[in-house]
């Protein structure tokens, strides 16, 4: 059994890493910690984990953490790069939930981030952890950066088109519709149901973390200029969920492409992105509780600009599943393994 | 394996069979019928099975489902009663999810579902599927009749005490709530969300049909007669999820009876009835997707009414779920088998 | 034109008393406080107004207040007993929508809210802003201490059964829903949409603040002894809305008194509470955003238990509205005045 | 007094017009018409209308409605343009809230509706009724065709971009989100709460009704070729609002326009178009039930695409609240007449 930890776990990943692990046929969870709960047993705040932990929140300590095969960070930013560094140094592989190895440059880091960086040469070492673009590296890590939710969405659609250079990066557009889970468990009053259910609203449009996430990254991974892209992440009064409408202008309005054909061949052997039958339109519901990205394509009206339907469950494939596929990867475990679940619908 | 099919599957309790047995180990679904959805794939009705299942709907065909070994009913009632004859006949167990055994006096019957029993015999020898009472008699069942969802949760929130004799049964309460996924995936303007969103109603005070089932079932069981029960449900603007809140007042006021223990005994060793600590409220988020009743117990004031909370899921403890663990009985196989994954939450 | 103040104005009951005011025809809103909000404008924070006032939040200033005609408390308990003494001397009317002069005995507030009373002589002076029972009294009123959410819907709905003495009076039940917006809009994980959408639980069984305030002033009221209540509130995945299911058992089953009549006798005047015809359910949505309490009445299967339903919008009726309610009364003005748009539906 | 009419009125947007015409100083409801519902009070459909009207649904009678100052039509498309002639004919004003009148060119309505159009005579003298754009001329008007709902909320929100032609009308997106009320009040399994609550999907993606009513409009109104228009409508699970991200390029991104001040010049007189400070974000909560658009701009890191974002209430400025602001502007009575109430929050 795969003994691991999980700092930071009163947040919505933090339980949904446990729900899922529950069910891992070779994971063990033998820790997990949180300053502000500990003593506090994880079932009495989290009573749909009853029956299935006995465990209770601890204060993180690196010697017990040091003993574990693979530590989760599910903390806010700043916490992982202090406390990564020794972790690898003892062997022990850390998926980091959290923002602090996602950007290889550590000034980028700062300024969206608003702090310096602190462990710059672990952050080169560091892979993203998106198995779609880097399974083989994700095998060899020590250290697994686990991209953002809108990120995993927005990247899995757009990649193909890239790949294949058909269209403007220039010009591309992330209309993207989060469900609030994505804000995290704090107790904030923009949070609360009376402030944000049957209500609709855009926010960040100015400038939101996750947008140079997505182009550096692109950028890295197709070893050229990072795209240009307009992001707009939206509201939307429901739990859990990402859709991303993905705008792209063809870059030859002559070229036919066969979108349906480049997808499908893209993601054949992928276990966990799904391409829908053409002229659909896939729901959030359709992934909810389950480690997937479901695509749909269109060009609507036969013209020059196609759209990109993705979905995520911003908890599991957009976070704590995804972290465990990470996990699988770097143990040697298969890679769906504890992930095999439908999902939740109605 | 055992070779199962269902009977009606386009509603949400058909959905729900075939999202938890995709996980069950020793079960194989073999056909799923539906008159009206024949020839359409399972998966482009329901998305979130895509890659789990390789079926599509088929109009229900006798000779193919006297081949199964358990064959599920899913449909209004009516349906089941003329069909399960000749499949009990030829051997197949037979789990029925609709109201169509759940009576066993045919007048009943006939006075609450508006036609009369075309199975009286059957009828009779129909095991009502509360493994909280009739675990033994479920064991050797040919046909089950799988209890309705307000029954599940009012029935074991009263138990303990109806059999200890501590309460008035001439003035039990039940209020209980339901999320909309209780009233069925029909196109009825009642249930649009524009209908029930951010509203609450209640519904039926005059006569609700699982009145009869909660209280002839009860009197039944304990072998007295019918308790006399109030039964209000409500409508809640939300998906799943059952709350009863039961009320009781206690025969002798001068007798402290020690509630928590009573039900720790009662429940000991129930799989799937989770008595909450003393003080607390059940949610029914933490029940949800998973086959579990949970219960919470109070004593205003240390007054003579006692309050039992009790939380289910209505379509998993409420009907598939319960469905699937009748089944494990029937065929002998771990009761537990295929139930075991927890709550999603949030 | 009468002045008015709101002091407190940044929750819930703050802007429903503003979007309220904004439309009644002989109110003028001179200003409004909050000490963490001074100097934001009060449409920044609810742009709902945007349009309708030029008004920023000040820091509470008892001479400004002096100068008024009217100050309404929209503040946490603790605050309208010190600043309110003063005001009353000075010849303003003042409207709390606290719970600082609800409960005439200072032990019994003590109790319940934690802290000594300290405006006692004021206390025993104030009238309960019910209309329905005080409307005499509230007219002659210098302070006016508007009832809770649930003890409106709760009062309404049992008032003419303990006026007639039909009932039992020492075991009724209120198994009360209410949606979020009645626990206030402050930063608190409890209530985030996360915590609290698509699901459903009880809260506060074994004893809420608003108990004491029913059967207190029921007793005061009716001239008795306080009734025996079992109060259960629970917290449905709703913005606003209450609705109160209210049992009671007949004194003497075989009267057979005719409830429909009786309760349009006891209300036929009353612009505020509407008798839904025998046999319906009313919704809370068909009250949302209006001063309108609704009832509809039930006595299943012709037993002795008597159901009342009851709904409010508990922001409307249950607070703001009822407030505005009782100064029209206490300024000489008609009742229904800025209370008389339909509730918005759907 | 106005004596109004309204043919079709059990769906949204007639419970809509009476809510609001409720309120309206100058307007008598004299009928309402309804096939299905004749004989059925209006206010047992909808119970926030109990004590507002003395109306039951009747039968449409021609005659009837002739007699009446202004008819509504708020029917499904293909009824008005059969009954409309002979009311214009008979001096009646119509304001007609289906899609009969909207397209100008007969074989664009029959392309996109199904259907040839029978009137075609009178849909030359229709009046597109977005008053920002055609306030004279709806003065003058016999029959308005009030716009759709996605439209009011596109077309405000580009108006003044394409008005100063400083953006390239090639490529502009419009990506929407509407509430499910916009689907209307009809009995389909798509709409049911357990459909759409908590979750989150475009639909229509190859080809909206709307995106042709946007275009053409657009294009007469500018006196120019229509813009080339990428429009996905999302369904979002709330009741009412519609949010509309528009995205456009700018044609010379050596230009640095001050887009503030050009919203707010254009819409300075405009009773009914908010401009929200710069960089702040409109929620759809903010314009509920209340007949406005409320529009805020960003061109994020200052690059070449603009970002505009449009709030309407679906219902209101969306429909009934626009149908009762063109009544206004024909009958010579105040803009603003009836629709004075501020939006209901939270």
């Amino acid at each position: 059994m795969v003994k691991v930890g999980i700092v930071g776990g009163t947040g919505y990943t933090g339980v949904e890493l446990l729900r899922l692990l529950a069910r891992h046929p070779e994971v063990s969870v033998e820790l997990i910690t949180s300053r502000g709960e500990a003593g506090i047993r994880v079932d009495q705040i989290y009573p749909n984990l009853r029956g299935f932990y006995d465990l209770a929140f601890v204060a993180p300590d690196p010697a017990a953490l040091s003993e574990l095969d693979v530590v989760f960070f599910a903390t806010p930013h700043g916490v992982a790069m202090e406390m990564a560094p020794a972790l690898v140094a003892a062997g022990v592989r850390v998926i980091d939930l959290s923002a602090d190895f996602r950007l290889k440059d550590p000034l980028l880091f700062q300024k969206w981030y608003g702090m310096p960086h602190s462990a710059t040469d672990l952050l080169q070492e560091a892979v993203y952890g998106l198995p779609e673009c880097n399974r083989a590296q994700i095998r060899q890590a020590r250290l697994v950066a686990v991209p953002g939710c809108y990120p995993t969405a927005i990247q899995l659609g757009l990649l193909p088109l890239l790949e294949a250079k058909l269209v403007d990066e220039r010009s591309l557009i992330a209309d993207a519709k989060s469900g609030v889970s994505g804000a995290g468990r704090q107790g904030k009053i923009a949070n609360l149901l009376c402030e944000v259910a049957d209500s609709f609203k855009a926010y960040g449009v100015p400038g939101h973390r996750h947008l140079p996430e997505i182009t550096a990254h692109l950028g890295q991974y197709l070893g050229r200029a990072a795209p240009d892209l307009t992001f707009v992440p939206h509201l939307a009064p429901m739990i859990r969920g990402i859709h991303a409408t993905l705008y792209a202008r063809l870059k030859d309005p002559a070229v036919q492409p066969d979108l349906q054909q480049l997808y499908a061949e893209r993601y054949r052997d992928e276990p966990f992105v799904d391409l829908l039958p053409a002229g659909e339109h896939p729901e959030t519901r359709s992934v909810r509780g389950a480690n997937l990205c479901r695509l749909a394509l269109h060009r609507p009206q036969g013209g020059d600009t196609l759209v990109v339907l993705s979905v995520i469950d911003n908890l599991v494939k957009g976070a704590a599943g995804q972290a465990i596929q990470n996990m699988n990867l770097c143990c040697g475990l298969p890679e769906t393994s504890g992930l095999d679940a439908p999902a939740l619908l109605p």
